[in-house]
């Protein structure tokens, strides 16, 4: 095969065969496709589509790429979730233990957080002592031990999608549903799952802008995942304002302790015993999604999902004193109260913008190498539809820079929209397709 | 200015300014925009196009990234030929004297044969002693002393374009309209030209195959030359048979010397004085091009084209005995004669086939390193609408291994059809643009 018959295959918006897919797979991965050609072709296929026969080979080509967990030994259903991600989505902390306490396996690969977006990785070791980086063998273990396990891609899985999204990163080739479809689900089949749920997030703190975008990428997703005979379900959710109050590492992982204890039933609480109740339902725990999602409220008024999470902490090497007491945590140096200048319902939230001003206090990432301050964030006392006087507390900003908060505080002033009209909210769960 | 912006914004179907142009230019030519970036913009450009206010930036961008020969000094009209290439194009080296002989100056860049075609300075270089690469300041002694000179392209021209070029041929990003018109007038416009003819070839033997495309070619490239205020006539010429009689590099000098000794007066006549006639017209010596195809064709009669030949090819250190005599140049060690098995009409040549069966001979190159056998090639007997009887000679293979031979006759016997009909014939100029 000739790599420039096929990048001219593609241009000309034909479909790839699944041996033409694993020719381009394997040659780029070895080093005998260069970057150059390789990028070319990414630009065609953003711009051309690929058919789900291509895309599921593709997944498969990325898969095979590295090694696959093999869980046959773990008798049960492994059932995982994968969020497209947004502003204080921190759901896998509560749902992991949740879904683990009903009896099912949740062998959990997530990501760390790059620009407006936060990562359940970097939010892990926040707690003292936490380790993401296990070796397969290890991470099998700890699985089998509790249920459930939560750790970073490593070499050994799908290294084909490391080397991809690294070009499409600098190559505006980021952007393709089915390059998208074929990075998340190799890597998710490549945990040796039986079942998997989407939240796929939309709006203006979402990776995908639009409603019909996020449907097209969740029937993506569904078919891929269909196509290597795993259950599905996928959740396009609002992400068209933060989820939950909490912005920021550590400050997220106390709003998970906060919902994981009862104490809190927000939004982020609604979401996460839906999602749990799903992966509850997938994993045979429970006979519909209704009745999942009671299992998964249930574990959390038991206390069972808060000692679970204490139990993942403990084996992953956190020191299960900060979940226990949080308060003994180390505060930032300053903590900025934002009061509203006008009265009024909160009617827009510029989610990309609150995502960025947590990045600017110190939460985020610019570039990849970026150190993060895991104490730095925002606190919202205020969220969409909610009505504010003049004067009052809108957030908190949290920094050990009053340089920082100064620019984050503008950032927040610009993205939240105070109306005198009450304005109609976006619903949490929008569409639930299986 | 971020290039994984400026690629998103083409990708996305925008149009650039010309300053975003000039930075990706100069950008990537001094090696601060990678390949693997700049090969995605250019799947971008190729897909989502460029309109001919980009087009023109484009080839500005890249003209300024080398030198522009200034023939100021040199009093009168300096016109030049542009073909987009074909099976046995000679026509440059039956032109350039014509025109000169006119008294029009003709600084021409040529450019090397790959795959099917041939190119003009393989086929110069056929000559002992022959030398393509001059310095500018000898290119310009040349010009000034004889009226023509037929160069490469050399370090100084557009060196953005040697870059540029060399990626999109690794890459499936040659046949795009914007980037093929940049490339051309991008060395044409270094000339220090006023004005050019452009031969837009099309059919089985041509870069563009479709006549709409070839159209669009046209129309670019006139565009572009009008924003730099050059005078520009462009023909649409048929390449569904080969130019001529004779492919192969000396074998197309020998006939070029037919012609101008006005031996001759088949289809390469006929283009070449049509051509060269537009030239005169354009540099001011003739007042129509009907008029200026009859100058043409009285330089031929006087002797005064063949006069100019043997001049130049003494200047660029060619051997002049070769064009007084070519029966004196080596011939190749086997000629085959491939006889017709059947009677009827030529209705159909396959060109780029036949071209294809030069190059097995020996004529042509596949990679660019690839050397060169001057002998040989190909001589036709029989073209489009000629009645053929079983047995009667169609065409001859020159090539020094009987094993060549055997392959390019396997070639030409399927790229020739005869039919018992006699077929319409393709008009050889099917449309002038001015």
């Amino acid at each position: 095969m000739n790599t420039v018959e096929l990048i001219k295959k593609k241009r000309d918006g034909k479909a790839f065969r699944s041996d033409e897919i694993s020719f381009l797979i394997n040659h780029y991965t070895s080093g005998h496709i260069p970057d150059y050609q390789f990028s070319a072709l990414l630009m065609a296929v953003l711009l051309k589509g690929m058919n789900s026969d291509e895309t599921a080979a593709l997944t498969n080509s990325m898969l095979n790429s590295g090694k696959v967990i093999d869980l046959s030994s773990l008798k049960g259903h492994k059932i995982d979730k994968h969020s497209t991600g947004g502003v204080g989505d921190k759901t896998s902390l509560i749902i992991a233990p949740i879904v683990a306490s009903a009896g099912i396996y949740v062998p959990m690969i997530s990501g760390r957080g790059l620009g407006h977006t936060g990562g359940t990785l970097d939010k892990l070791e926040s707690i003292p002592g936490f380790r993401t980086y296990l070796s397969l063998s290890e991470s099998k273990k700890i699985l089998k031990k509790c249920g459930a396990v939560l750790i970073g891609q490593t070499k050994e899985i799908a290294p084909a999608d490391k080397m991809i999204y690294a070009l499409r990163d600098v190559t505006a080739t980021v952007e393709s549903i089915p390059l998208i479809t074929a990075s998340i689900m190799s890597k998710k089949l490549a945990e040796g799952i039986d079942g998997l749920v989407l939240d796929i997030k939309t709006g203006s703190g979402a990776f995908m802008k639009s409603h019909q975008g996020s449907i097209n990428l969740a029937n993506s997703l569904i078919n891929t995942a269909k196509s290597f005979n795993k259950n599905v379900i996928a959740f396009i959710t609002d992400m068209n304002q933060p989820l939950g109050n909490y912005i920021g590492n550590w400050l997220e992982v106390y709003e998970s302790i906060l919902v994981l204890n009862g104490k809190v039933k927000n939004d982020l609480y609604l979401l996460s015993t839906k999602l749990a109740g799903a992966m509850i339902f997938l994993g045979k725990k429970a006979k519909s999604l209704q009745d999942g999602e009671l299992v998964a409220k249930q574990k959390i008024e038991t206390g069972e999902a808060f000692k679970k999470f204490l139990e993942i902490v403990e084996l992953q090497g956190g020191d299960v004193n900060y979940i226990i007491i949080p308060e003994k945590y180390s505060k930032s140096k300053f903590v900025k109260k934002v009061r509203s200048i006008k009265s009024g319902y909160v009617k827009e939230m510029n989610t990309y913008q609150i995502g960025m001003a947590s990045l600017e206090l110190g939460a985020g990432r610019r570039e990849k190498e970026d150190l993060i301050d895991y104490k730095a964030g925002i606190v919202l006392h205020k969220k969409l539809g909610n009505y504010v006087k003049t004067g009052e507390l809108l957030c908190e900003l949290h920094s050990d820079f009053r340089s920082k908060i100064k620019i984050a505080e503008n950032m927040i002033i610009d993205s939240i929209k105070i109306s005198s009209t009450k304005p109609s909210l976006p619903k949490l769960i929008k569409k639930v397709i299986q």
